[in-house]
């Protein structure tokens, strides 16, 4: 099992998280954002390169058992004698809103991410949300140009790092923040203002993401800026919202790593495809849902999502 | 230019609102539910028969601006020496949330809606905002059931007057509410289970608003709730939503009443042309967007709502 042309590449924290919900709560529970990319790219039979820091308190088993379902875990250094990154976060009765009770950076506070030789010519680059300034020494340590870089990113580094934010950014292809983040980010409020300025600073591609409101997909085309929607899936229950948005962004580029295209058609799919991955996550706490999805669980889900977006143009034109 | 088998009976306010956003203010433009749904039906073809009641402050020229559009407007009784209902709100920076400075229920603190003889055979019924003991009055004066009841509420009633608001609810087809109202409607926290247990409260058919985010259908189905989403369209500026919600509703029922079908994909067809026609509401201030809507207008915008909701399943199952 080795890293190929159609691996991903992915820089992200691998941690534990404290996790309170209306629904319950869990103990220092595997998460964190490289986490969560690995485990949504493997359940597309898509490897991926997982660049990250780990602790001692951070049990082999568990990089065993990524390994077992597909994800290449010698990027992640484990420091002897040291901590495993922890967040801890209470969510509101809406499932919407967080409040973060406890960060403790650990090893995150020194970590610079080293590249694996055999993977510096990865085609497929996923940056999860970390300092901006580490992003872009990834981007800097590769050989040539990816095919396609994702960056993910958070207002945390628009309050505190916003020019060397603004400098990685102008090198990625899609950014995939949420729609406060791309008002701050734009000084725009209308989304689509805010999209057409963020196009404008470097990325051919923006995510915004809505949480339970769904995914906007903006594009800077030949005509000007296009848009695809995807709802999210209506769910019985939110039992755990954390890392929905990393198995997004590991399904988002997961889907176009497999299918080797990058245009806005195979962009609109990565999105369903995302945000299909993202509902298993939010359907159980931490890696429980993501970690056990089938192809077939999948393919259901996706047909769910065309049902549910499906009507015919031609029908409503004639009635007019 | 008469009340046939194909208009739709409309049952709401016709009133004065001033509006503050942050583009701007009007001061007593025309405003109200049932203004917004005929207007909306009337972009559709369909003649609406508005059943309302103004003051002597309401210019008959404004009401023949409305029947030359199509809206039929004997049944807006007009009150000698009395002042029209009045709505003052002030919308927030993010446009999704507004105060109401004032309001002025004047002639509407008596009204009784009286329906015209020959409008009693009515086939589509629209039963706007307002107490629900009236919207049940309106019901128990017609000759027999309408094809289709839809009827639009807010958490006020709810507030005040949940069970004549359930008892009139237990006799609609169609029920449209935003989604903390059907929270509050439901006592479930989950959208899925409040869908769940407002259509067994009656409804076939639930729409759930959700505003600049969109809107959600769903149907009780013989194999249980099925669901459909719509986003909303991402304009450059919502510059007021006053109404958005009515026009709404009067693109929803009118394409119904046009199409002259009551079934699942015909309904999903309807939230799409509502949707549509709510975007030109939002774009200007008052009625101004929805009363200068035409057919190219409108073919152009549900093409825009094609093109941002479609993608190809086949694409991506084969991709697994």
């Amino acid at each position: 099992m080795s890293f190929d042309s159609s691996s991903v590449l992915a820089v992200g924290t691998v941690a534990f998280d404290t996790i309170q919900t209306p629904f319950g709560s869990r103990e220092r529970i595997v998460g964190g954002a490289g986490t969560y990319i690995g485990w949504s790219a493997s359940t597309l039979g898509v490897r991926t390169g997982l660049v990250s820091v780990v602790g001692e308190d951070f049990a082999q088993e568990e990089l065993n058992r990524m390994q077992n379902a597909g994800m290449l875990v010698e990027g992640i250094e484990r420091k002897a004698g040291e901590k495993s990154f922890f967040w801890s976060g209470s969510y509101h009765m809406d499932m919407n809103g967080r409040d973060t009770l406890e960060t403790e950076l650990n090893v995150l506070a020194d970590f610079k991410p080293v590249i694996p030789e055999e993977w510096k010519g990865a085609k497929w680059l996923m940056l999860g949300n970390i300092d901006p300034n580490l992003q872009a020494s990834v981007l800097d340590q590769l050989e040539g140009r990816p095919e396609l870089v994702v960056l993910d990113t958070m207002n945390f580094w628009m309050d505190i790092a916003m020019e060397p934010l603004k400098a990685v950014i102008a090198r990625v292809d899609v950014l995939t923040i949420n729609d406060e983040e791309a008002r701050q980010l734009s000084g725009e409020r209308s989304l689509m203002k805010a999209a057409r300025c963020i196009l404008n600073m470097g990325p051919r591609y923006l995510i915004i993401k809505k949480g339970e409101h769904g995914a906007l997909l903006f594009h800077k085309g030949a005509d000007g800026v296009e848009y695809f929607f995807c709802p999210a899936l209506p769910l019985e229950e939110v039992v755990d919202p954390t890392g929905a948005g990393d198995s997004f962004a590991g399904g988002f580029i997961g889907h176009l790593a497999s299918v080797g295209k990058t245009d806005f058609e195979a962009m609109k799919e990565a999105v369903v495809v995302g945000s299909a991955l993202a509902s298993f996550t939010c359907e159980s706490f931490g890696t429980e849902g993501i970690s056990s999805v089938d192809s077939g669980a999948l393919n259901a889900r996706l047909h769910q999502f065309r049902k549910m977006t499906r009507w015919e143009e031609q029908r409503v034109a004639v009635a007019l």
